[in-house]
């Protein structure tokens, strides 16, 4: 089981970044919890992270034909990166989006993405562990065969 | 540590109801799966359902003082049950609020609930284990005391 | 042939009620007039008001298995009976929605009903009345086993 | 007591057009039914369909002094007949409106009509058989003089 | 003169709830200064408050033949309470809304109300004294037999 | 205490204007008895009216530093008068909204008001008692500094 | 000169026709005055009245090479007869746009005109009169050349 | 019979300000022309203008008994002169209004005016000789004692 | 294969009719080309023009059984010709719908069509050339038997 | 070079009002800034402020012909000012719109304005400097008769 | 006469990419048909993708003196793309946009795009022929110098 | 004072593009003018450009903690460009937005802009002097450290 959690522009500052939204613990800190839960369930995990959608497009077709899943935090391109989506629909790739703040309650732009509609799954406001919860979805759903909705 | 796992109306018949949304696993399933998983992490859970709102504030009302936070599945209620949501609030009980199938994949009024703003966190399309990633997204947050965004 | 007629709330003042809108026959001398035609097309008729929408959600589920279709007035439920909508789909019981009044004429509120786009058929303004044509209607849409749309 | 059922552009095809929304009966096996119920009654029956907007009106036109009601599936001028609605005004002819599809489920423009406002009745969804229940629900309308809400 | 002062959900809580937005007045103490106010002013007073929508309801055709006016704060079914609407509407009981909070102040949904456009008065945002204006606006509107606007 | 009644445009007609709306008791009489209920709470009482929303805003700046209190109709400026609004907030004198007829039940325009929002209270659709009720609502509101929600 | 007053669809039952909005004088009556108007202004006139969009059109097309000015009435075709304002632009001819009823008090589908942008003048409310008075506007258009706005 | 032609902000710079939507043609010389029909019908004509709203309301008071119609150009106050509107509705005064340009081809806020809908009559975009033709109504109107719509 | 090239109101007048935006080349010689194309591909090829929607439903409904598709310019019918439409879609006749002008760059109801959804092809913008790609793209799409998207 | 820095209502205020918005600097310190640039600039300067937007209208009529351009803050008038955007209009005097406070991060009506689209510039959220920015750009307009855009 | 033909982000992938929109014809495959024609036609082809806006505006701006026309297919960059946009309005090159799938029918976001206004023409629905189409359409564009509309 | 000038894409072009909207003035002049500012007020300026969302995005996060100030021109991704604003908004350096053009006056999506909200300020349609009014505004910003709003 291969997945990839994929991480949109400015979550490289994780911890440094508005840490009222997102906390102090570092995107550093959250990756080594991933890791250390795809080796205990025996997941092949990528981490990428891009400020350049057309980055985060070619990365998505490179691994078109191996990924089983993605674990998706598309941050400020919520709203506009339809190609990201496009690149993921292209051979139906599975994916569970996370944000870690609530962005309902934040408002405005910030409750709105064009990725919850075809998502496997969607985790909101946990902060570092809506990625935590998020991986864990998606092997469940990849686990079980679960039809996305 | 204590915490309810709230259902609104019709999730009685789940595994029975909708089953292309919703699946074959029954309720009981469910609540067996959080049990155990309640049991191996210390948490006193209230299971509690109800086809009334005006049952769901009461009960709420009733366990005000010693709830520490609610697994939410507001289900037809999503958009209308602001008394459920101002019952919550009335003292500040943190909730997160699950949803099985894709609200969003759904669309109109499916995709919509007064619950997501003040929520503190959201599991969304994972079928029965939106429970589960609830619950463990609720004992994270009250584990390590994250203000919830 | 087991068909119910249910009644939000309110509908027990028919006759009493607003008598511009909605007449002054009582809804004791249109259940009448409904239980002798169902007699007359060998109907087992199941007649049932509430004016607590978690009444009508538990009515709909104890009758789940045995009913085969469903003459619904919504009434101030109209915009706000999810749960209702859910319980019928649920198994897919078919209905057919009725209102007194011209809703369309009334505007605003009056006008919406979450209970249109489900309907197997839909009666509106025909006083007592609409609940014959709608009770007619599911007879036959029975009978022939007609698509709902 | 004299009744017009006027037809639409299209509905002569009845029974040939999108058989899916529309069923196989035909538009001259349901004329049948009606003359037959029409007999029953004693009502005078004028059955009429135009592709043509304004043969429409004219025909309204034509017969303004001598109708008693009329049953009116607008069809494909269901949302831009004004013409047609200010014909029956003119004089306050009461038209009860059929649809044989369930518009509101079909979505869209399907689900909007201009005649709903001002009608004294509507039948939805229910096939061929919405014009039996209309042409029943108008003569009841004017048996008891039942204002139209 | 008979008045009922009627709460919708929650409103058992004032003096606990949000007590930045309702104060720590409880509502004991305002019902204690309400009776006063009616023993002076010779008014039959009822106070009523449920968390089930269909109590109110209930409540309201109990006494629909005896009450001269209602003091209603609908609460959290202040967007979808329409059968509470309908109660009080079947036989034009008049009624004066009253808010402890400025509901336009704190926007979104707590800024609407479907009960506005039928009251006979509205006093909104001074706390627990919206009440006791609500009641003697009710007195002064039955004493002068003022027409509702 | 001091307090001010302010009248927006055509207020000096109450009782000739639009009787239907604003009943025949003439601007005269209300004045009357608010200066007979201040006297009596010991409150010297400003009343200004005035068709030039610029007057208005003089008046307020006139008396920013003197006045503990305002009980507003901004009548025909209650859409347009920002300048007014403004001059409230500037150094934060609480006010009162008043307006005699019940301004949501005669819809469109009339329904809206940009001083909602920032009001300390809201009394509407008692004809003249409006004011009366706005007084005393203002005089609690000084007495107890309640804060406005 | 030469004008011609087109009247769209039903405006030929004029006087018999919704006479509460549009008063008792028939067509017959208003063309007299117009004749008699054009006459004494030397005025070629052509009345034309259809309820057929299409012959309206063709009507245009036919003398598009010949009119100077038209003063029209587009009545039911108001907000669809696209295809008549076409016809009108192809050449760019003129034209006043009349309305017997203020067709902006009746509110809803009334209010709107796709004629209004392009319109050399507008003429409303005065129920026959406003074709006098379009004819008027009409003339003073073309003899002093004024640019339509 | 005596008639008012109240002109808004800047219609003093008539002929003058954006002559390519209003015309070279001076207000004095509308004005004239106002005053030579008026001689003519017999009509006592007052002439006002204002830069200032509340002028415009005082004027409207002052004369509130002796009018009988207005000729309205709201101008610059189109959209926001309610207390002007208020003032005319208070006793009833009816009004045609006028516009020199055709405001809905301008777009925008020009093509929207708060006092269309209760006008009894509307001219519109044919520059001066708007007011001729307003006047004219008006005359009709009062003549004939027209009811508006 | 038999295609049909159907024109709506007013396109006869092509090469006339605002050249600004279609050009001057004629409906003829348009025609001409289409007619040399046909031959040249083998195609028989009708032509139909009308002012009357009606006629165009007739045309639709006469050739319903023999036609394989269509080349539809809905001209000023392109918002109101559900019943074109409707026609069409009885049998699933596949169009390619074609405007001369960049309909989006004219912007208002010019940008809108209701045959856009349902359209095999879409050409727009190319003035006389969008008829030869349409008939060009109707070729490709029956020649391969590409389902439409 | 001769320009007009013109106040609406209550920015006599600055340096009293909301202080949190437009900070402790008196009109009066800004006036004395702006003079002494003037003087530097050898540019003609006018400072106008009032309450009434009819003065402010009355003062840039008279001022038509000897302005060259003016720095407008219209405060709360941004959103009614009609009037005011006619006059400068009139005779095509370019103006720049400036804001002591972000208007757009207030939100709400305070980010609207009516005066954006025609400005010749808009300077916005520096407080005081707002104006010295908008008298300097006025001047580099000028100096170098940039089109507006 | 020098063409791009430019495709936006994941066109790459056309034969591969959701097929039931795109069809299995392979881009190079397209590409072929499309240099052929181009030969055919003697026009210089450049064949540019890319999934990064960036590099699609800075292939426009390389290019910005030498082409004379664009076929764009701006896929997933169709709602957000206004680099793109703006590269080619910045020296006027004229552009014919093409979609393989009618994007009108797959409704939502895939229903819009910032290009329609300006393009000199649009091809939609024909899968890979939309392509030849579009470099059809553009050569007769730039032959005949006809103007975009 | 370390401050950042930053350019969205195709603005290396000013001069070349659209120059009825930008003028002829190069980007180079423009830069020119800024160094010399800069020099003159002791600041060290960074000028920066890309078509490339990313890098801009780069650009700020690699001068996250030396910088004191931004003037960003975001361009075409005014609308899009919500990872810039998150870069910014990362640690809260602050920024002056600015747009050569009247974005206001070109309407549509030119008059909008995500930036608005947070921006310390504003300053539009000054064609290149928009740079100079910038840097000026940030530098009076920063030396007096005005908070933003």
């Amino acid at each position: 089981m291969k997945i990839a959690v994929v991480n949109g522009p400015n979550m490289n500052l994780t911890g440094v970044r508005e840490t009222g939204f997102y906390g102090k613990v570092t995107w550093k800190q959250i990756e080594e919890r991933l890791r250390k839960l795809a080796e205990e369930w025996q997941i092949e995990l990528l981490c990428f992270q891009s400020n350049h959608e057309g980055e985060i497009v070619d990365f998505i077709q490179e691994h078109l034909s191996s990924l089983d899943g993605i674990v998706l935090n598309p941050a400020g391109l919520s709203k506009t990166g339809y190609s990201i989506l496009d690149a993921m629909s292209s051979v139906g790739i599975p994916y569970i989006e996370v944000h870690m703040s609530n962005i309902f309650d934040r408002g405005g732009w910030h409750a709105q993405s064009i990725f919850f509609e075809n998502a496997a799954g969607l985790v909101v406001g946990l902060k570092g562990y809506s990625y935590d919860l998020g991986l864990q979805g998606m092997k469940q759903y990849l686990d079980t065969a679960l039809a996305p909705n």
